[in-house]
C-alpha cells in the first residue's frame, strides 16, 4: 500500500499528522514514503473556547508546514480522543476536549489553512500508523488496543480505518469483559478499560490495600519486587485483555492484534495470562497463525497514522 | 448493489444457491435480479464418504440447472455449517459434516460441473442473502445472528462477507458473554450459544426443574401460558444476546443487527431484555440510529445469499 502511494503521488510530497490531546499538541511532517521529517510539540489551552484551540492547532501546523520548502503538502490528519462524526467533521463525547464537542473543527482548520483536513479518533490514527510504518506493515488487517488511563481501539480493514456508519467503530475499551464488573463512565459495567487500564490497575491496588494512592507504575515496581498481590493484579489485567482479544479474534479472524501504551512495560506480567485466555476462548486462535504483539511506534504511531490519512485520501481520489 | 449486478450481467443470468446441512440438502435457482425461480430439496448421506456427498450435491445442482433453459449459469454458491478455509476451498471443524472436513469439496464440485463454485459458511451466506434481498437490502454493512440449536454469525462489510485471513471471521456464537459461564464444545466457557441458543433454553429449563426433556418450543409454550420461570429463561437469553450485540455495536458501529431462526417466535419474550442490555452497554447504540431487527427471509436467506456469491464474484471480475 505505501509503495503504491509513493509511486502515485511522488516523493516530494508530505503530509502533516497532528495528535491533539487534552493538554498536549504535537505535529509532524511525514514524507509520502513514511519518513518523519520534523516533529514539534506545543500545548492546547482549552479554557478559552474552541476558536482558541483552532488558533493553536493552526499555528502549530503552519510552523511545521512553512519549513518544508520544495515539498508539496497533501493535507493534514488530526487524531483526537473521542468519538468522531466523520461526515460532519466534529468530535462528540470527548472527556478530554469538552469545548470541542460538536464544534466544526475540521472545517474551521481546513478553511484557515486552505488544505484538506482529515479528522480521526486517536486510536484509529495510531492503528493506521502501525499499519503503515510499524508492527502491522506486512498485513492489511489488524486490531490495535491502546492501553493508557483508558483503553482505545483501532481496527484496520483492507488497509483502511473501519469507521462504521457514523465513525464510532472500534470502541474496544467498552467491550464487556465482566458482565457485572466495575462501573464505567460510558454507562456500562465491566468494560475492558475498567479492568485492564492503568486506572483499573490503580483501583485494584487500592481494593487490595496494597498501599496508599499507588500509581500503575508503583504497582508494576511492586510486582517486579515480588509482591504477589501486585503480580495477581497484572494477571487479572491480562485475563480481561484476553477475554476481549479472544472475542476480537472470533469476530474478525484477522492475523494481527497489537497493543500499545505505557502498560507494555508490564508485558511479562500480563501477557502469559492474556495468551492463555485467548488460547482457551478462541478456536480460531488455536487453529490459525494469529499474532498478538507489541506495537512498534510508541507515541509516534498516531502522528504517522494521522499523516497517512490525507495521503490515502488523495490516492483514492487519484485512482 | 443488486441493481449494479443486474445491469452488468444481464437479466438472463442466474445462479444456484445450495444449503448443505447435516441431513438436508437444498438448492435454488435465483435470477440475477434476485427472483427465486425454482427450489428443490434432497438429502445427504454422510455415511458413504465425501465422494458420495459430492455425488448428491452435484445431482441436486444439475437437476435445477438443467431446467433453466435459455438462461446462463453464473456459478454455484454453497453454504455449509463449519469453518471455511477460503483459499483451499474446504471445510474444517464441522460437527454436522464430519466426512467433509479437510476434503477439497469446492474443487471437486467445480471440476464435475464445469462452473465456478463458491464455498461459504452457512451463516455468512444467510447474512449475504438478507443484505441482497432481505431485511438488509438498504444498507451496506450488517451483522446477522442465526439462532438455532447453536448460534452462527455473519458479517457484511461494504456489501461483502467479512472473512478474515483464512475465512473464520464471524464466529459470533462463541463470543464470551459470561466469563465463567456454561462450557462449550469449542473449549471456551460462557459462549453466547451456550446461553442463548435453543439448546441453552432447554438446558436452563432442565436446571430450573421446569419439566422433563422439554424442548425450546415447550419452554416457549410455558412462557405463553404465564409460567414465570419460563419467562425468566427468555429474559436470560435476551440478556446474553444483548451483551453480545452491545459489543458488536461498539466494535462495528454498523447500522443494522439482524437475528434469524426459530427462536424469533419468542421475540416478545427475549427482545425487551436484549434491548435494555444493549442500551445500557453501548454508548454508540444510544447515540446513533442503530437498528436491531428480525431477518426477513427465514430459511431461504442462505439460498439467496449462496446464489448471490458467484454473481458478486463475476461482477468483481468484470469491473
Amino acid at each position: 500500500m505505501s509503495e503504491l502511494v509513493d509511486s502515485l503521488i511522488g516523493m516530494d510530497q508530505f503530509a502533516i499528522g497532528v495528535d491533539l490531546g487534552g493538554t498536549n499538541l504535537r505535529a509532524a511532517a511525514v514524507s509520502a514514503s513514511g519518513e518523519m521529517i520534523e516533529k514539534v510539540a506545543a500545548s492546547t489551552d482549552l479554557t478559552q473556547g474552541p476558536e482558541r484551540v483552532v488558533d493553536d492547532i493552526c499555528a502549530c501546523i503552519a510552523s511545521v508546514r512553512d519549513r518544508q520548502r520544495g515539498r508539496r503538502l497533501a493535507g493534514v490528519g488530526i487524531g483526537v480522543p473521542g468519538f468522531i462524526r466523520i461526515a460532519e467533521g466534529f468530535i462528540v463525547g470527548s472527556h478530554n476536549l469538552p469545548p470541542l464537542n460538536n464544534y466544526p473543527i475540521r472545517d474551521a482548520i481546513e478553511k484557515r489553512l486552505g488544505t484538506p483536513v482529515v479528522l480521526e479518533n486517536d486510536a484509529n490514527a495510531a492503528a493506521m500508523g502501525e499499519k503503515w510504518m510499524g508492527a502491522g506493515r506486512d498485513v492489511d488487517d489488524l486490531v490495535l488496543l491502546t492501553l493508557g488511563t483508558g483503553i482505545g481501539g483501532g481496527i484496520i480493514s483492507h488497509g483502511r480505518v473501519l469507521h462504521g456508519f457514523v465513525g464510532m467503530a472500534g470502541e474496544l475499551g467498552h467491550l464487556t469483559v465482566v458482565p457485572n464488573g466495575n462501573p464505567c463512565g460510558c454507562g456500562n459495567v465491566g468494560c475492558l478499560e475498567k479492568h485492564a487500564s492503568a486506572t483499573a490497575i490503580e483501583s485494584m491496588a487500592n481494593l487490595m490495600a496494597l498501599g496508599d494512592h499507588l500509581s500503575a507504575k508503583d504497582v508494576y515496581d511492586l510486582a517486579v519486587s515480588g509482591e504477589e498481590r501486585a503480580v495477581r493484579i497484572f494477571e487479572s489485567m491480562g485475563q480481561a485483555l484476553g477475554i476481549a482479544i479472544a472475542m476480537l479474534v472470533n469476530v474478525f479472524n484477522y492475523p494481527l492484534y497489537l497493543m500499545s501504551g505505557g502498560a507494555l512495560a508490564a508485558w511479562d506480567f500480563f501477557y502469559p495470562a492474556l495468551e492463555k485466555e485467548v488460547r482457551w476462548r478462541s478456536f480460531s486462535y488455536r487453529n490459525t497463525h494469529t499474532r498478538i504483539a507489541k506495537a512498534e511506534l510508541g507515541s509516534e504511531a498516531g502522528l504517522y497514522g494521522a499523516a497517512y490519512l490525507p495521503l490515502q485520501a488523495q490516492k483514492a481520489q487519484d485512482s
